[in-house]
């Protein structure tokens, strides 16, 4: 797509750590930081071709480790209703009318939204059409991990039908792109998977060496139900079944019993902790501040638009953050620099991509640009602070992945803004016309 | 600053009961909406001078009760720690130190962060050089009430001067600039304003028919004090010294006691919550869901940006709404339209600027036009839920007070960016060296 050795000049360097290198070059090949260094650029280098940081900010891009993107098409089709209301009578009629065309124009605009963001990566977890997710993913130059989801409610067969397609969605395409694409495994919750599919699921996983992931403890009512049925809660019960060994991601985990933190502590899980989605459906606050002090790696996702609804994760660092300090009336129960790791480090961990969002040479060459002049970025002294607490996914204005520049100047590079513009709006129409015609697919 | 009559073509008008005009245009004259038709502009209306809405969204602006400008050179000073350390450590050593020139240039920073993000007008409180903040504040454009705050602590005579400083401030702008300007009285809160005082404030105002401000129940520590020392809360008490009749606009009021309900909802005041500086200061959750089933008017105000960290009413709402729904787990707590209306037109009306907001013939023509291509906010079928739920203040492109266009296209027009960006951090730096050489003012 362009270059494959180059320099960035003029950038100012925020380390995740909080270390701040002003007026430095950033040289890049083949996808990785080759060296940084201070301005001027050196004159055995000046050979290659150069970039302009403008001056900007320099730092880690945002991991999103929660969404459904193809649901993007459906944001704000309803809100302000229960639950249960919003699935049966909103979104799941719906979904039953989404062809290929209109999930690969759902996935356009949340790839759009999510690069426009700065976002580097994400994990994507649907049922529908997981192949053109796939390839409208691939093309678009972010990394990301995906996943054919699966609810088993079925008999058997049915069971087997849906673990053999996700097991072979996933491997179809881990590590493709040069390991910038990944497959994983994702049953939707415990109360949609029976104990017998979970447990066939972490063997596959283990056959597969695949990551899993998997809703869990997202409301509160969700819990009781399973003590009810099987007379221990979920978190427990995935314990029983072997799948928080398996490196797992899981999901809200917004209500933990007691006797459930030694068991994720223990463990090597990461939590991908919705704050925005928690709130609007009224799951509850997640004890973010306790996984915290308790060792448990905290990560941020949005889930989908249609819960949340956008796909900007500084706005759910800064949410996440909020919380812990308002419910629990504790100012200092949690810091700006902590948060930003969960946001980007946290979630490179957690997607697989190792040392991503570390500005160093070697790394691979992942990161955002931030508008420096932005006014409530000012004064820029305390820039750390206001990329947590000021700052939205609007200040972003360029977004490298593996070296390759997916936005430059606030234009996307590798999608085409007008097409996913009118696409998005034009499906969207038919979608609603369908629906009141009463058309099945 | 440009013409007093002129067309405004090519808008799609949200109401902000959520009725939508598509393919519109607006007459403005002398500052008030004389007419609203549908495109194209008629032919004996051609002759006029033209802007183009580029096809964006129109709607009412926000109205921020809430907000101490001059800090938002403090912004990220310090941020999780304690309130006792924050203010005794950072807030107030800066404070101190503040002379006219920064405190002009704090209030030029927020000015220009507030017009970007779409607020239309503000109430501020503050108590340094506040005929400066005036002056800045009457050049931007901006509508606005303002207040030189007062704590009382000090003898009866020092207590009288600042009451008659206050007064003195309020009375002298009071409806300048044509209405545009208020001045209002403000009292900081029941803890550091002794009854007697609070009294005298009331009778001042009744005398010169100013609108009264206060903070009061920020934090359940505050109502536990004042209970301890004046054997009742301080919403009673205010009620008590005739406070409550005086149309006050009451900021924060997070813990209100079940006797103080029937006080509130009696009376006519306004409720400025400021959910972003409650949460980060660990003071907690307002209950919205209540006032609003009491019928008390809800409004939102920012805080400083030392607590929030930034000006912009679009995150201010989101977080309102969500918080109730997830708080109390109900996600039909509260809706997007009544959020809406919190923002705009109850906002207005708290300020004393009466149908503002209301795009309608014969309304001041205040308003601000929304990207309508914006990502974040396809597909666009859905805009009202978008506005509350994904919108942002970057995707404000215009902005209009009483007809006269404060940003075009993004640009500010009555504010020198470069200047305010530049200025910013040179004062910020001359008061941290200021500090670190221990000078007093
Ligand atoms: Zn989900
Ligand atoms: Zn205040």
């Amino acid at each position: 797509m362009q270059d494959r050795h180059y320099i960035l000049r003029d950038v100012h360097i925020i380390h995740i750590n909080g270390a701040i290198k002003r007026d430095h070059y950033v040289e890049v090949k083949e996808g990785k930081i080759k060296t940084i260094g201070k301005m001027p650029v050196p004159k055995e280098k000046c050979h290659l071709p150069v970039i302009s940081g403008d001056n900007n900010w320099l730092t880690a891009g945002m991991y999103n480790t929660h969404a459904h993107t193809p649901m993007t098409l459906l944001r704000g089709v309803a809100d302000d209703v229960p639950l249960q209301v919003w699935l049966e009578k909103e979104i799941w009629p719906r979904e039953a009318l989404l062809d290929k065309e209109a999930v690969m124009t759902g996935t356009s605009l949340a790839l759009a939204e999510m690069i426009r963001s700065g976002t580097v990566a994400f994990l994507d977890m649907y049922h529908l059409h997981m192949d053109k997710v796939f390839e409208t993913t691939l093309e678009s130059g972010i990394k990301a991990v995906l996943s054919r989801g699966m609810i088993a409610f079925g008999t058997e067969e049915e069971q087997e039908a849906k673990r053999k397609e996700a097991v072979r969605f996933a491997n179809e395409w881990n590590e493709y792109g040069a390991g910038r694409m990944k497959g994983m495994l994702f049953p939707h919750a415990p109360y949609t998977c029976p104990p017998s599919f979970l447990e066939k699921v972490v063997e596959e996983a283990a056959i597969h060496e695949l990551k899993v992931g998997i809703h869990v403890a997202e409301t509160e009512k969700e819990c009781q139900d399973h003590l009810k049925k099987y007379h221990k809660r979920p978190i427990t019960h995935l314990a029983e079944l072997g799948f928080l060994e398996r490196d797992a991601i899981l999901t809200h985990v917004v209500h933990v019993g007691e006797e459930e933190w030694p068991l994720l502590a223990s463990s090597s899980v990461t939590v991908s902790h919705n704050p925005m989605s928690n709130l609007k459906l009224g799951s509850g606050i997640a004890p973010v501040t306790k996984m915290k002090r308790e060792g448990i790696d905290v990560t941020f996702g949005t889930d989908s638009t249609a819960s949340n609804n956008n796909l900007d994760m500084f706005e759910e660092m800064r949410i996440a953050c909020l919380l812990q300090k308002g419910v629990f009336q504790q100012p200092e129960a949690i810091e700006a620099k902590e948060v930003f790791q969960m946001a980007t480090i946290n979630g490179a961990k957690a997607l697989g991509f190792g040392d991503d969002g570390l500005i160093q040479e070697g790394a691979p060459a992942d990161f955002i640009l931030i508008d420096k002049k932005a006014f409530h970025l000012q004064p820029e002294q305390n820039i750390f602070s206001h990329l947590v607490y000021s700052a939205s996914g609007h200040d972003v204005t360029d977004v490298f992945v593996d070296g390759v520049c997916l936005m430059r100047k606030r234009e996307l590079q590798t999608l085409d803004e007008e097409k996913i513009y009118y696409e998005a709006n034009r499906s969207f129409k038919q979608l609603e016309e369908k629906k009141q015609r009463g058309v099945q697919r």
